[in-house]
């Protein structure tokens, strides 16, 4: 088994607001990013999969396979968008678009996806909202 | 003569817009920067002071004082606003928030709080969007 | 489970040596850090917590508070010391102050903490002393 | 347990082919990867150990001696070298040398090394080709 | 003026070589630069331009635009390419591929193209070979 | 005329203290650097030489000797040191190692060498005392 991994970027905006609290406990619990004009950040996506390396191409997957995944399910729908207004799952107020969630989302769009196309499994979707904080989920156990 | 540097990081949102033009003129130019929801970047600001070494503290100035005055001129302006809608320079169409502008901004409220306070000399305004693109500006010569 | 990580710097000076042995000997094993004037390093300290992000807020925890436990309970006794003489895990010769014991020692002092006030479970603590160099601890097994 | 990595680089040539395929079908499964003249990267191998630290020295080994036998054992054999045509595990065709497989022969060199000289567990190799992509093998379970 | 960079990496072999010089003194001078199989780097391409940002833009250049430029004449002919023998700079030896040249032979591809195609100023080429290593070139004056 | 760069990172101590101030003065001033432990940090030296590229070679100068000049003129006096205790320009109070009296050292220490060897002109020193801070000096005009 060997892990393989591909980093890639977006720039989008977003922010943090429960409509059913009042502005000041959103700005309590927020801070300055509940401010609803919002603010953005360059993402970085590193999605690792899991496999053996194919003994004729020494691939686990072909790695501009998964760039193209990666762009279909992932950055087409959230590069230069503005999450919270744009973006399935955190429109309405679903889901609150934090680096967990961006990783939960980005994991429920490849798994799918990747499993469907080639078998191989996904092992890892890591998230990076700053080099500073990053999230990472390995789907439910 | 030495040249002290000092970074930091501001999130903020912004996008590409000339109301005059019609949608398919912005699109035309800007391409997916004219998407009015906004998008975002972690931007980065390198601030650099020209001057001699205080011979006794051997600082050109002083860093905490000018962390203090990026903060206080630019990042608390910047940080986790939409440039657009929230940053005097940028909105009513003023200027177009490209990194070129930020950085032509970030000088203008630079420059003079540096001279007033320390007499020293403001050189150069960096402003990367990413890692990839940046502006840098050196006032009028 | 998703794993939320947090990454701050702190600068610090060291050395490496044990007073029960010879100085030809603390030479031999720990060549130049056992010069006792002390150098030092940018370290990195990246923490990640491990836990459920809550339904409603989208964190696993708050990353403000994230920030000040950490700011708490190690940047604020690390950062601009000296480990061997200001730190008490490695005052007296305690322990050597390696990445591997700043890892274990920074393990020791985040765990209660986060423990206490969240319940969320500290997962992994990661201290690099260059870009090169970095030891990583989960806590005993 | 702690696991302590160590990060090194080198440079090196390669090139994707099958000899028993025809022209057509190595580029296209291959791509730009196919071109006999070779290509080249800046490789970034990061070798982590597991163990205890040594109560005396807080060691889990030296990291002078892990730095030596990473150049032993595999700087001073794929760095300025042409993989395909100067590496034992990829001359001849015997294996394609991507990150996949390039990580898989570092560890199969460094294993035994490590072994037989302290008997500390060799825990991850991962090469990274580029800051984009990057393989982590933790040995056959 | 500002001053707006791009960057870009690519993939490259060389090596370095007189071909009327004896395989010794190719040695000592080159060292391992001199393995005629090549080996290779991930080099970084930072591109400057220099002019007023159009008034109603806000760009001193389209930044897709010069990505576009940058990928024409210089990226489609070095990216995946081995220097010494698939580009005409460095084939029979006209001049060795050190970063020096590689810079060199970039601000010649770039210069005339960005002028013609939009009167604007290139002001600076400046390539990586690696983090460590990197040439500056700003045209003849 | 072409610039050509190549960095190196050192590992050492420091503390900002004018003897001639009473300690209030010297906390007042320095800060958190007015501890007498000391504290240290990875500092980045990039070196910048200016010179035509030898139409035999293609090198302004030799990487490798310039790499030998850094370590025999800065790295092996500064690495590992405490630079207050142990190098001579910041011994007795001569100049309080700043980041800016660092790069004016370092020039003095590399200029004279390299022109003794090679005639090449020394362009610029720059040193990093951590990612965010760094400092730039020319010379004397």
């Amino acid at each position: 088994m060997i892990f393989l991994t591909r980093r890639a970027t977006f720039s989008a905006s977003h922010y943090y607001w429960r409509s059913e609290w009042p502005a000041e406990k959103n700005e309590q619990v927020f801070g300055r990013c509940s401010n609803r004009n919002g603010h953005g950040h360059n993402y970085t996506l590193e999605v690792t999969v899991a496999g053996e390396p194919d003994p004729v191409t020494g691939f686990v997957v072909d790695l501009k396979w998964l760039k193209d995944v990666m762009e279909k399910h992932v950055l087409s729908a959230f590069d230069h968008r503005h999450l919270n207004l744009e973006v399935a799952e955190f429109t309405d107020g679903a889901m609150i678009p934090t680096t967990e969630n961006i990783a939960i989302a980005s994991w429920n769009r490849l798994e799918p996806a990747i499993l469907a196309a080639r078998g191989a499994r996904l092992s890892c979707v890591r998230v990076y909202e700053t080099p500073e904080i990053f999230a990472e989920y390995m789907g439910e156990v």
